[in-house]
């Protein structure tokens, strides 16, 4: 759906929206005859809910495509991830809870092994440890570069981010990261000519690099690809008329809200913590992004029995949301992380919408399975979902006579 | 789907397509655990011809979006709502039975009250009864301008419909109606120079409107929004090689067909009437649009069993229409109107296709919960069906060799 034509029918309405985002939700059996993780937990909650619900399975980025958590949130939000692209310089430094600015150039550093040819000889510097990366970065705070504010942030194991800011710089700069060993680094090249001082701005910086990092060993290089700036990209306010808050407690999915306008509270990873904070905020907003990070993690580490308690942990606090009175409640998952695959994969995931308005279909329980059955579809745009919510919130008004 | 698509594919048959067109049909559960009026009636015939038919349901105008009744229509016809859309003026001509013509310059006009410094205190005149109303447009019927003809006619309370009949008129004009009190009417703007000459006509037009309402309370003045000429669209004969007829006792929906080239035949709102005009008229047209009101109109006002008769009604009539011998007979309606809602909404609307060719699905009833499992699916587009009723009719050739 076009974002434009939902902007244009937005009504001022004080109805409030909940979508609850378990990470990774859907899954996979772990054998013939089993069911999913989702299929498998004791969810009596969510069927309750389910029973009252329009339910189905949307795809967050279209048929067989296995979305990154990004684009997956985009895609619930409402934003076609193919047309809302974040560079990875940007999605790095989001990661990390770096508060970017508007005109900063963020970019994506590898600590890398150069030898004795200067040819990179290790693409990732033997992996150094984190602690080794954070005594690294520290070492090279101290260049200095005229008009530029330079940030260097580890990120894990021999990856970092660094964010250059200061007027006028461009981020259509090539990477030096050759992404081969054999070759040295390359320059950094602008992609046009109003790329130029930022090339050449660049070129310094690693040249700094090089000098700092000449003693050290096995990290006595840096790498750096996808130099790229904060998007403007619509805001949820301005598109939908609401006033949205996210809660969530890891820094990529504050990353992406805040790129989209959401006012990102204060909360930890904990799930009771998250009620909390919901709790407390109710009435200073009327759309909440709760973001649960476990289900996800468990499928990535293959757990399938773990994914199984922390599903049924979501399921136990659902009256405790239930109080709030929400007038719609979405409960999805961003994309499927199934067990067996250790990895988010293309299935499509479950989901309920229930609203006082929401035509129940003949589903009674929350499961892959059955959802399949549901009104809203067994392969639908993850980015009609939040038309449905803000029609279901009676905030659309009609079009045309 | 592309209407040249196709078009490029149409060849000739003897078949009859039969839309039937329950307007409002969709509906809500008037409670808990209840079904909605069209669940809740009783309908053997079209439970009979849903076992036969190919069922789903459709979404007029996309995910979340409540359509007006012209969008709705157009959509079922096969034409893009969004890419189709008719200007304000034109929509309430055709909602009178107007017979606009080409270059018609057609107006939408409130009549309002100016306090005694012309500033617009009530943008309805204490929405004057409709006698009242009859009684103003006469005396204005006395206004006479060079070069054009000027009908202004009657609606309903404070609504008139202003059409400016001749040569170079242009409809990129801006509305006189500030759309708030203690303002003045504005000027009719020129949005374009093409327009200017047009402008001019329309300020002499409201500078006589004024003198001539001058005496009058609270109706003093006439306030224009809307100004638009009948578009150029393709016709549905051009497009579908149908011969192509209405039978709609609301003006409204005659309008909207006359704009797709339908030929309008003379019927009233009652449904034995309607039957007698399909009757009458079988053997001069391949393609009838009937269209049935009073399932809005319940629905509208908030009377789920009043909805519930209507649409049984309707259901024992199926067996005169079926004696016909339809080719490919859709009922359905154009969106939904849940008598919960007061109003038309965005939900998904039940639809059946009965043909020979039709591929009859598992659903053995006419209902929005049964029609989820339909061949059609859950939400597809309502621009669907004209294509479906065609290859049913088995009027679209075979697409590349």
């Amino acid at each position: 759906m076009d974002l434009k034509r939902i902007q244009q029918l937005i009504q001022p309405a004080d109805s409030k929206i909940l979508l609850m985002v378990m990470d990774g939700l859907g899954g996979l059996p772990k054998g013939l005859g089993y069911g999913t993780a989702l299929e498998a937990a004791a969810t009596p909650n969510l069927n309750d809910l389910a029973t009252n619900s329009i339910c189905g399975l949307h795809q967050p980025a279209g048929t067989g495509l296995t979305p990154g958590s990004g684009p997956a949130h985009l895609a619930l939000f409402g934003y076609d991830p193919f047309r809302y692209q974040v560079g990875r310089g940007v999605l790095a430094a989001l990661g990390i809870d770096f508060d970017l600015k508007d005109k900063d150039l963020a970019v994506r550093g590898n600590f890398c092994t150069l030898d004795e040819n200067g040819q990179v000889a290790d693409r990732r510097a033997g992996r150094i440890e984190t602690a080794k990366n954070r005594e690294l970065c520290r070492k090279l705070h101290d260049i200095d570069l005229p008009g530029v504010e330079i940030f260097i942030e580890p990120v894990k194991e021999y990856r970092v981010v660094v964010v250059f800011r200061g007027e006028g710089l461009s981020d259509t700069i090539g990477d030096t990261d050759p992404q081969a060993v054999g070759q040295p680094p390359r320059e950094a090249k602008p992609g046009s000519s109003r790329a130029g001082q930022t090339a050449n701005l660049i070129n310094q910086f690693l040249s700094q690099v090089r000098s700092i990092l000449s003693g050290e060993h096995p990290a006595n290089m840096l790498l750096l690809r996808g130099f790229s700036q904060r998007p403007d990209w619509p805001q949820l306010a301005d598109l939908y008329g609401i006033r949205p808050a996210a809660i969530a407690g890891y820094p990529m999915y504050r990353g992406v809200s805040r790129l989209i306008g959401m006012e990102i509270l204060d909360t930890t990873d904990g799930l009771d913590e998250e009620l909390d904070t919901l709790e407390s905020h109710w009435n200073d907003f009327d759309f909440f992004f709760l973001h649960v990070k476990p289900t996800d993690s468990a499928g990535e580490d293959g757990d399938f029995d773990h994914k199984v308690e922390l599903i049924e942990a979501v399921d136990k606090r659902i009256p405790r949301v239930l109080e709030l009175g929400p007038d719609v409640i979405l409960v999805t998952g961003d994309h499927s992380t199934p067990a067996v695959l250790k990895s988010h994969s293309w299935h499509p995931v479950p989901v309920l919408l229930h609203s006082r308005y929401c035509r129940p279909d003949s589903v009674d329980r929350f499961g892959e399975r059955a959802c399949i059955n549901g009104g809203l579809g067994p392969r639908f745009p993850a980015t009609d979902l939040m038309p449905l919510a803000l029609a279901n919130a009676l905030r659309l008004k009609k079009f045309g006579a």
